[in-house]
């Protein structure tokens, strides 16, 4: 079936898949520490315009998130995330499996406010017995966010300018970076997230790659003996070449950015079709994920023509459902939901 | 000075610090192995009329909280608690150190609603991807609240009857629970407590103890091989007797419902001089805390006479405080209180 | 260069790849529930013989035994491995970072005996303070073991029988399984282990796979909400299809022998260069790692011509050197030792 | 019955409950926060002669060694014990709890030689994958060891010495430190110990407190935040003066040093004692802790009489105990000791 159901439906991208094809009988070391690695994280550091910067590939994002947060924060320190992010919901208690605290903020849209954060700071800082509290230790953002939508330059300045003042990390989650990047609609480019974050993970898992996530560090902030880390925590990949090899073909030719680019067309006209047959929108997102309110009794109806993602209930005759585009769709597929969107209107 | 500051100002009641010295001498066996413990436990069991509970001594709160979800609690598992309760906030991440996340849910004057609750399960359990998400294992109260408010029969029924029906576990924080069992404003008994809820602990520190906490298992459900996993969290005490001793005082001649008795009736008698005065409450706590609000240029005059917590701030004039009192607090602090009220209002 | 440094120097299988290739494009869905991790799940089930086994899929070998042993020991029980076991030393560490002891015995071969456990179980429940101790949950196997050395049916069997006893689960690592069956030099067949083992791994990464180990719980013994508890591991893959994929063609045609047939063949082969050229071998291995010792000088020259792995110093003038085969490994391999041997004994 | 069970069969000493009655009605801060939590902590920096050092007061031994290791450890850090220490075997896998790996060396009569740890760094480093194994990070001693053995002042440097060689700290468990101080066969003082470790702790649950055991930092190493990671742990006491007062009290004209006295005083007659009655020590200890080897026969009888601690099996017909002496030993107990034996002879 035709499916919008998530980012992640598909394999490799194809130029993906061909480097890992002419490179497979090749005898690598392992761990990482094969030539596309370092080929890959030479690329990266071009792209984001900081040769200093230091480049971990690692599984998946959830893996990505537990092994970063954990070995950044100090023994006394929790992350900041938003009351919606990734980590404070939908990894299973991953973060706190580490040992560290989520402290939940409120957000409006996916988004921490640069005013929530330093009101979140001074209540604390101000509670003369928090040294009975977790110390704010790292601010936790997704870029693009869980609802798709994306900070502004100005925003993003703001948090890190908090950050500063405070003395945390800032650690940006870059599952879906790609399509923040290439969005109609946002100022924010890779070298500004380099230079305002601490910390940040290029996505691959869901930009084109079977599986992988370049961490990259840009403050030569790199926890020691990383490896050794990431080993203990269960992520260090035999055949590190599985992700040298993807990332340095998704960083070859611009593969990374044309994947986004296409997966942001796509998004687009697919806002279109849900505009023309006036789908109400949940949220605004400039990104691939696009977030609709559907009756439940056409919900069903669709969703056996085209495959979504259940989000959440609305109310009693309501359901927000998430379309997502992505490398592999295409412009039959938007064919097809723009079908099963007509069947509907009559 | 004369201090409201805590239920932990002073040491040991006289009685509780009596039988320590009359036993100090004996030769008995280490780690709650001594007739001490045994004793005290079952005077405990009579107490709440159980004759089948399990009963163990640790050191404090923070520790119990953690020894006991973390024991009780699947490793998928995590624990709902007040966003205002003691292991969301006040422990340092004690639970999170344990691997486990503590699942805030909105609260009213430090309580839960079993409304609440019910909302939050059939969300979680509506959401299809439920299963990337931290199951809820337990729910966590504490009676009486970090703001001296108690559960009704009513309420802690509905809530135990959630939990029932959701397979969870109820857990009753009872740090200061004298103190919510003698006040004059409550309908649940010891007994009921028992009754409702899986496990909960009997507060001795903040009751009259050097140290101490006795945690009662009410349903045959005491993890297996608990001492060894309560040695593997290093709280295993080597002179057991130390809170064997000091509880068996507790529930001597009713010790530990005369302590709470009188931190109530001072409590009361201290209202009596907050409404005389027109302070007003922050909170209507019918417990041994008094949560009140002062403008901030009487606030630090007051403490030159007498101790007490800050809280939190209400606005740029006016801070929140805590008084408390204890089986320490006599007439004259009181008395004490009075003056330094009065000067206030000249 | 050459390379005989392990069995995982090259990339996929070209079957696997083939079925990576042939599957790219399909849209599934993500986490392990798409189709090809159902037939991989039922080809294993089949080969087995054991239609009611329960299979996970997991992306590595570290990974897998910290999801495992972290997932089976109750909390006040540890896991007993040989001294030499992967879990003991190569793993930075990873079943530690679960909060559980790895309770170590000693070894001969890389192998735990029957004898040894008894002993080391009668001493510690014939402690009277074991309750202090760590409990023995669980009995880690290799097999092969990290010295390429082989369990005997018979010694299985008596393994099995004093976990039966003890009421310890049995756990063997098969990294390298396809290896140990296809030895000449084997009495114990899959059905065995599956039979004899309450959990076990079949490795995909050494075996021919990119990436990917298939956890087998023999006795109804998975635990309740796995995925959930992989998840808060970081060890659930979004693309589950790159793991489904690869074991099911891995157990397609018999492959998974067929891999493990050929790089036995080629191992024996490299015995007889070995013994040819008088190379002492530093252990009796009947699989495909070779542990020979080498005088330092010729280690050198011998590593210019092809690759192996350092083991480690026997003396100071002699080291012991791993070679090992895989499914890439060709008689033109062997041919490049022969010919680097060759030049040595000129 | 006399007790030889172990040295916390008694309470406190009578000085430490006389200070705790004098101090039980007086207002105090919690936490440690109190004054005799200050001037204990500088009667010990006093009596160390370091005036920089920094104190913090735990419960317990367990709760201490937990609470120091996995603080002072970097997050790919294990800490080096003896295979015979606390840390490795009684403690119900306590350090393993915080994520740490106890990193096992050989040991002789209880206690590490430097040679042996030069040893294992030297495997440890000149692996060439020891990056996949954990860093020794710390090594833990215990003085007296389990065996009641001591170190001598030319041992504990030479360990110091690789310790600084190899950047790891030293870590002293004095569980039972007075009676090391105190023993007739030493050299070490208290001041070479605070000057040659990065950390030890001078115990008090065995010497003469309730509970406590005293942390001692000497190179400006205590963690930052500690109170906090203290908190996180479950080991911050509310009534932190319990264990002020009670080191307050033990270093107040020199009792600690006379409990320790005492207790050697009392094992030394004890010896005389076993010497006398021809039976044979199982390891020569001149420290508090006495083990002997009893035949089983005469084991029960004794046991009527006298308690002791059961060690381990010797052999079928032979035992070993232990004998332990403490501040509440009298010459009266010595003198039912011998009068058991006595029977024994007869």
């Amino acid at each position: 079936m035709i499916s919008f159901e998530s980012d992640y439906i598909a394999g490799a991208h194809p130029e993906v898949l061909k480097r890992l094809i002419e490179t497979n009988l090749e005898s690598l070391p392992g761990y990482g520490s094969d030539p596309y690695c370092e080929s890959a994280k030479r690329k990266i550091r071009e792209t984001i315009g900081m040769p200093e910067a230091e480049v971990y590939f690692l599984t998946g994002g959830t893996q990505t998130n537990a092994v970063v947060i954990s070995t950044l924060l100090a023994d006394y320190e929790g992350v900041i995330a938003a009351k919606t992010g990734h980590v404070s919901v939908h990894e299973a208690g991953a973060i706190e499996y580490t040992g560290h605290e989520v402290l939940e903020v409120p957000q409006k849209d996916g988004k921490i406010a640069a005013e929530t954060l330093k009101e979140y700071l001074t209540v604390y800082y101000g509670d003369e017995s928090h040294e009975h509290m977790t110390f704010p230790g790292m601010v936790y953002l997704s870029h693009p966010t869980e609802y798709g939508t994306l900070y502004t330059k100005a925003e993003l300045e703001s948090i890190a300018a908090v950050c500063r003042e405070y003395k945390m990390s800032l650690y940006l989650d870059g599952a879906r970076l790609a399509y923040g990047l290439m969005s109609h609609d946002t100022d924010l480019t890779l070298s500004d997230i380099a230079r305002l974050c601490d910390v940040f993970y290029i996505g691959g898992t869901k930009v084109g790659a079977l599986c992988g996530e370049a961490v990259v560090f840009t403050k030569g902030n790199m926890p020691k003996h990383f490896l050794t880390s990431v080993k203990k925590r269960g992520a260090l990949m035999a055949k590190g070449r599985l992700l040298g090899v993807q990332f340095d073909a998704l960083f070859t030719d611009d593969l990374y950015f044309r994947i986004g680019r296409h997966a942001i067309e796509m998004a687009e006209k697919m806002k279109e079709i849900f505009r023309k047959h006036d789908i109400p929108f949940f949220i605004q997102s400039p990104t691939n994920q696009q977030f609709v309110i559907l009756e439940n009794k056409w919900m069903e109806e669709i969703g056996q023509k085209v495959a979504y993602s259940f989000w959440e209930k609305l109310d009693e005759e309501h359901t927000v459902v998430r379309f997502a585009t992505g490398w592999s769709t295409t412009d039959e597929d938007l064919k097809a939901l723009e079908e099963a969107m007509e069947t509907m209107n009559n």
